[in-house]
């Protein structure tokens, strides 16, 4: 991997610069931040988004990195191996963002993979296998999300981008193109799988856990799936006042009876990565003084096994179906998403422990309940993830932050792992 | 009461006429129905409202009645009695609707104390005390409910007329100047309670309990109190993937707990007559994949004795501290209304029975769960209710109905009621 012994020394000394870090941070959190809210919005393929992947391409370039746009707008910026023949690292994630958003989200992790590359370069040493840093376009789905990523694994068809739009209507096709890119081209972005040696990407938790564990690091090896489904309780709405308790058929009871068996059911039929949530639900005719004849709500679902997913599918069903004999209602579900779950790759786990081990860490090994590019990724080539920690667990809001010392530990453990994967 | 004894014979033998009820309950039921939906749109001081007063006023005329109209636009037709010294006795009830009604609701009371009248009228006898048919103004609440036996008892004052609009914003004043009344006349509706002997209302119950009894008659012991609260549980929304069920502060399982409380706090601090109500609950932010910030909701509780209700506010407070402690949420609680309750008069309830005895029919005694214009006038004078059953106990709809033969049973015993108590 590198050209001598004291070259292989250096290697096993090389740090980030926090410093180098923590100026792109703040410099990226400048583009699409609103004065007034203190929120960063940069949604894919608007000004501020452009403006964020034109920063992007001068840091590239600025770090000696190759620099190349495919036709999903993902960013890319190569640093070129020993050995030309040999499957390519990436590393990355996303600079776009929701609206309001916080400076780190997925900016983070293209960051870090920036100063990772950054870092290699610096040291002259060059690595055998080809690394790339990519910037995926519209992970957070302005568009539906995921598109980057899921062009590169050539997930997206003509169909999908004439008919993706956003919450105003506007089509993913229309705004691609007054970007300057040609909607098509995303096509082209499709990789062969055995050009790829693995996908790594560095995210914040977005959840609570390692703030509350007080660890700086996390390994993920597991990306929960999901299913989410629209559930509706159908009785029947009635006076409040003039029906007595016995004589009512209320929906809302229903739903109530219902939020009481997710204890029960996740800890029976599910492992300690469930989640089940009700997030939304209207109750119906909605009047203080109306027995509810209707409820309509959404459960969502998630663990890091199919088959758990598939048992608690099927504890659910029986539980919605003895509640509504029970009180007398009618009940349909129809499920709105499901996703697979996916298993981050041993190889790039073994790497991404071992790298926290140099380093004397002791990292977190834990799944990721959110969805990510390496989540998409994953279905198509080997891939791992480095999480830090999220200050109380917050994000997608300009509260998102993470001590920089965190940050730093990730950057290391992830250069580290860079370093073995790369040979 | 009679001039002869064999007036008194013929008094013992008098019914209504069912044909008049029918005619007079189709005829009316005309009035604002709209031929789309069959609904009655017949909300107080629209032009169907008036209509619906005129087409009143000329039945109380041809039924040789004394028509007139107080300042509150309550219309009434008037009986002489043979003993002008003596407090009159009132029956009836209003014509307004809510918007798409069924064709009985008030009007039955209405179109059954005119009847009742009627039929003594034209029997030749004379009562000693004066009956007085009334039709009450805005019961149905388009500017706030009760109008026209909130005036009779003296309940509105000069501000309620300046404030009261309608939910376009129309203010009362302007609907009632728009229809000719002048509306601070309303303040003249007011009667001395020395006048008035008692208050007699025939109402469809609006409830469920009559016709699954297969009773044609219910009396009214007591209309229940009430109070509503608005409620809200706060936690913190949370990601539904990332945040462990564990470390969640789920603002809407504080809701379904407290749903799950109803039953005990009803059957350990209520009476068999409780009924308690959350009929309307808004899940912050809603989002399928997050877990709920806030929920907020009202709930709605009702009691014919005080105290049980006061009983009733204690528990259902403690329930929802309890829960916020177990639930680490924030709990707030405004009381939106509350409206005590009020008991039926026992001389009125013992006539009403007695009526019902000498008809060898078996009333159900039972409370009425919603408010009525008798719970204005209890407030004032003895009061009493005939309920008759509502098929599947839905009314303020189009499906609103009773059999003819349960309204014929209920207009005899109003009928008996009234020539025992205007002696």
């Amino acid at each position: 991997m590198v050209g001598s012994k004291s070259a292989t020394q250096d290697v096993q000394a090389l740090k980030v610069d926090l410093e180098r870090i923590k100026a792109d941070v703040l410099a990226l959190a400048k583009i699409g931040r609103d004065p007034g809210d203190h929120g960063i919005y940069r949604m894919a393929f608007t000004e501020a988004d452009m403006a964020g992947k034109r920063w992007l391409s001068e840091r590239i370039e600025d770090a000696g990195l190759q620099l190349s746009v495919d036709g999903a707008a993902n960013i890319s910026g190569t640093l070129p191996g020993d050995d030309g023949d040999k499957p390519r690292v990436l590393i990355g994630s996303h600079i776009d963002t929701v609206p309001c958003a916080g400076a780190l989200d997925g900016a983070l992790g293209v960051i870090v993979g920036l100063e990772c590359l950054r870092t290699l370069r610096a040291s002259g040493v060059t690595p055998s296998r080809t690394l790339e840093l990519i910037a995926f376009s519209d992970e957070e789905g302005r568009f539906g999300g995921m598109f980057g990523s899921q062009a590169i694994c050539g997930q997206i068809h003509p169909e999908w981008i004439q008919t993706h739009v956003d919450t105003d209507g506007v089509a993913i096709a229309d705004a691609m193109t007054a970007c300057g890119y040609q909607p098509m081209d995303a096509l082209d972005a499709a990789r062969d799988p055995s050009t790829i040696d693995c996908y790594l990407e560095l995210h914040i938790e977005q959840g609570p856990v390692l703030d509350a564990l007080h660890r700086p690091v996390g390994i993920v090896d597991e990306i929960t799936g999901l299913f989410t489904w629209s559930v509706s309780f159908r009785g029947e709405a009635n006076h409040a006042g003039t029906t007595p308790m016995e004589m009512r058929n209320d929906a809302f009871m229903g739903l109530a009876d219902f939020a009481h068996e997710i204890p029960r059911i996740l800890a029976e039929n599910g492992s300690e990565r469930s989640r089940a949530t009700v997030g939304k639900a209207q109750i119906l005719p909605g009047a203080v003084n109306t027995v509810p004849g209707m409820v309509e709500f959404s459960l969502d679902v998630r663990d890091t096994s199919s088959m758990v997913l598939e048992e608690l599918q099927t504890s659910f069903r029986k539980a919605l179906s003895a509640i509504a004999r029970r009180r007398n209602l009618i009940f349909e579900f129809e499920q709105r998403s499901y996703l697979p779950p996916v298993s981050c790759h041993q190889k790039v786990v073994a790497a991404l422990l071992d790298g926290a081990k140099q380093l004397e860490m002791e990292p977190h090994v834990m799944c990721s309940g959110a969805a990510h590019d390496a989540q998409v990724m994953g279905t198509m080539v080997p891939t791992g993830m480095i999480f830090v920690p999220s200050k109380n667990g917050q994000s997608h809001s300009p509260a998102e932050w993470t001590a920089w010392s965190d940050i730093e530990a990730g950057a290391n453990v992830m250069l580290k792992a860079l370093l073995e994967l790369s040979k």
